[in-house]
């Protein structure tokens, strides 16, 4: 990064002195990656140093960068210019940069594209969001089975330049039914003379066009490929998905997934980039939901109000209780969450991991009981003197201990209840179609705080202490 | 995975039928990922089904199986036997093997290799954990840069069935020293007599063996790679790290931080195979620590458990703002943690985050604020009737306004503070380089908690309702 930022002042320096020639032999070297940024950082001069790029890195520049970026360039570069760009970039990128474009700019760009990539990106446009079909390049490599491996190299090197990728090469029938695949690696190492289907693999894992997006990622880190067909329902091959674009859907469906596990309602925009109304926008739908659900909690206190006055001191212990559950809740429910988006867990294992979790939440309650209570006595009681009654004279140790152990008890009995709501609600969650990201923590708290209440009140009342 | 299942299925009518033939037949034509779980679901029969499988296929079913049974399997294997399978193997694949295994199995496999494998096995085991040297591979394909393109395939054509890839190959001089690359397909696409030099890209991104592998797999995404050269400390050439292996790392370190955020301490074992004991111990630390962080808080309410009686229904408040508090600065502090990690949110933007998250941390408040106070009024008065005196009177509208604006100042200035702590933490936690992920919402509302509840009792008693 240190490297970026000094580049950046090099650049401006140089725009100063107008020594263009310099700029164009400084930029030329960078990665597409990093070019973006250095042009980004300059919005004024974002078009002259768009110029003064070779055109393929150029291509490779604009996929790089925020739409805004993109939509200022675009409206400053030529139609001539505009049709060389577009040349350049692979048919997914284009539909990435379309999708993000306002109407007017859109029909620009369709318009200074040739007929058949028009008709290509219309059809992927009409893919739905998030489908295997909406990321997919028609950009492949496509085989006949009954040529030879030096025919299809020849083929690959007559065709191969305009590819997303040469390294798997499809073998298709000529109504483009999906037969098999050759990787570049087994073309190479096999003897020239070789039919294609002597050495096609024909185990072939592929995609229909309306898969998530997600589960095309899932098996292409299931199955290290670099490549995956993408048919439609009569198996006809339509386009490929490459890894680079999988890796980008993995690190987004992460995202997506904390975002939802803390209560956010997911954003494709980095961070720094979007407006505060929109990041407000986001986050405070899930704080007055979980703000109006928190009813049931001061409804609950409220109505053993009169009650608690017997024993004031337990109020003190009611953001302990309420925060273990939740957090006890939220550990089970953020690994079955995971476990489900990277397909580690099974809908199918739902009893197994009921009775693992009731076994940990024992442990785990066991143990925090008994900490809790040894705390309290220690601690609470021994240490801090918190237990006093009502002329302020501390409480001897016979009266703390009924306490101590109607905290502990509810300790138990809450985690145990938390974590198993933690396991289900996902689990629930997905079986109904829902995102299980939704039931983590946040949700789980506002349920365990009610939970843990009712067992408290309902133990303090067992031990007649309220 | 019903596909899976039904195989599963047959493999063991077949097993009972003897029909050896049949499911040889049957599990040659499944990818290795598949076909581990196959031969994992009847561990009796592991050894007997590895047997049946062709050398190259076991080495890659191999490969995927949990170390358990990695285990089993290589004890029960012959030393021959297993001398086939380690001349299969990937050296990254074999070191993964290997770190999983107890130290009779490690001496039983070194033993088995020969002796240039067994020097690099221990090269690589010696890099430090999680760095990129510890998950590279040393089978790459190297080039010398005054060789023609035709002697570069030959070089290819010989040697590339031991290489992990043959997609990037490496331009180094005699020492190692790495001078750029070149690709399979600018070799396929290029003149048979052009020197390798000329063609060759010496812009090249690369890592050095101690170089944390998180870092590798985030520049591998960042710059679209297949493969990324890893150098020792004089820029000689020791291995490459392939796509695949990031892509195993960007999941692991997602699931980690996610982990990490969940207040677990992270494992990299599959949830349903990790140990009940395993994941209680994995998830008490933080259940203890933060238990006990809560003294803070009943210590709080404790000391002003004299002062409440006055007004005892602001108990009744303190899980919705305590929790409001918590959800606010949980978001905040997941997004910046999530940013980091992926980049995307450098150390150096910390007043921009700032100044963001306050502006941020205004609206909601200000939303969440507003909405409490018409809550307070028109739920908890009107409608549930929870505000009453001594004697259980309901409260007239004039008193209950006083608690209602308490209580929604109490929510507008937690809010501010919450997502101003969440924003900070991670940010400090990444500048003194502990990990961000670990200051996420368990550790954000504890600190939150206390918070609130000194911001709350502060008000009331100014507002002199306590």
């Amino acid at each position: 990064m240190e490297n970026i930022k000094e580049l950046i002042d090099t650049i401006s320096e140089l725009l100063e002195e107008h020594n263009y020639k310099e700029i164009r032999s400084t930029l030329k070297d960078l990665e597409p990656a990093d070019l973006s940024l250095v042009l980004e950082s300059s919005p004024k001069k974002l078009a002259t140093l768009f110029r003064l790029l070779p055109k393929d890195l150029a291509a490779e520049c604009f996929v790089e960068m925020e739409s805004e970026n993109q939509e200022v360039l675009l409206s400053s570069l030529t139609d001539n210019e505009l049709k060389l760009v577009m040349e350049e970039l692979y048919i997914d990128d284009t539909v990435d940069i379309i999708e993000e474009m306002p109407a007017n700019v859109v029909k620009r760009i369709l318009s200074n594209s040739d007929a058949e990539t028009r008709k290509t990106i219309n059809e992927i446009l009409n893919y739905p969001e998030d489908s295997a079909g909406s990321i997919m390049t028609t950009e492949y490599v496509s085989l006949d089975e009954d040529i030879t491996v030096a025919d299809a190299l020849k083929r690959i090197r007559r065709t191969g330049v305009d590819k997303e990728t040469i390294y798997t090469c499809y073998v298709t029938k000529p109504d483009r039914t999906l037969l098999g695949y050759v990787t570049a690696k087994q073309l190479l190492l096999a003897d020239e003379d070789t039919v294609i289907s002597d050495i096609m693999d024909t185990n072939i894992i592929f995609a229909i066009t309306n898969v998530d997006k997600e589960i095309v990622a899932l098996e292409m880190s299931k199955y290290d490929l670099l490549a995956l067909p993408i048919v439609d329902k009569e198996n006809r091959l339509v386009g490929i998905v490459t890894v680079d674009d999988a890796i980008d859907v993995m690190e987004e469906e992460a995202t997506e997934d904390i975002e939802k596990m803390a209560a956010i309602t997911p954003s494709d925009k980095p961070y720094l980039l979007t407006s505060v109304f929109t990041i407000w926008k986001n986050r405070i739908p899930w704080l007055i939901i979980l703000m109006l659900s928190a009813t049931f909690t001061s409804t609950i206190i409220s109505s053993f109000e009169e009650k608690l006055v017997a024993c004031l001191v337990l109020n003190a212990f009611i953001p302990m209780i309420m925060g273990s559950g939740g957090n006890a809740g939220g550990q089970t429910s953020v690994t079955i969450i995971r476990g489900l988006a990277i397909d580690e867990i099974k809908l199918g294992d739902i009893f197994k991991i009921l009775f693992k979790e009731l076994r940990v939440s024992i442990l785990c309650g066991a143990t925090l009981s008994i900490t809790t209570f040894a705390k309290i006595i220690l601690i609470d009681h021994y240490l801090l003197k918190i237990f006093v009654d009502d002329s302020g004279a501390i409480l001897n140790l016979d009266s703390v201990i009924p306490i101590a152990l109607a905290i502990s008890l509810t300790v138990l009995l809450t985690i145990i209840s938390s974590k198993l709501v933690g396991c289900l609600l996902p689990i629930l969650a997905k079986r109904i179609k829902l995102d299980p990201a939704v039931m983590a923590s946040p949700l789980i708290t506002t349920i365990v705080d009610v939970l843990s209440l009712l067992i408290y009140f309902g133990i303090a009342s067992a031990f007649m202490l309220i």
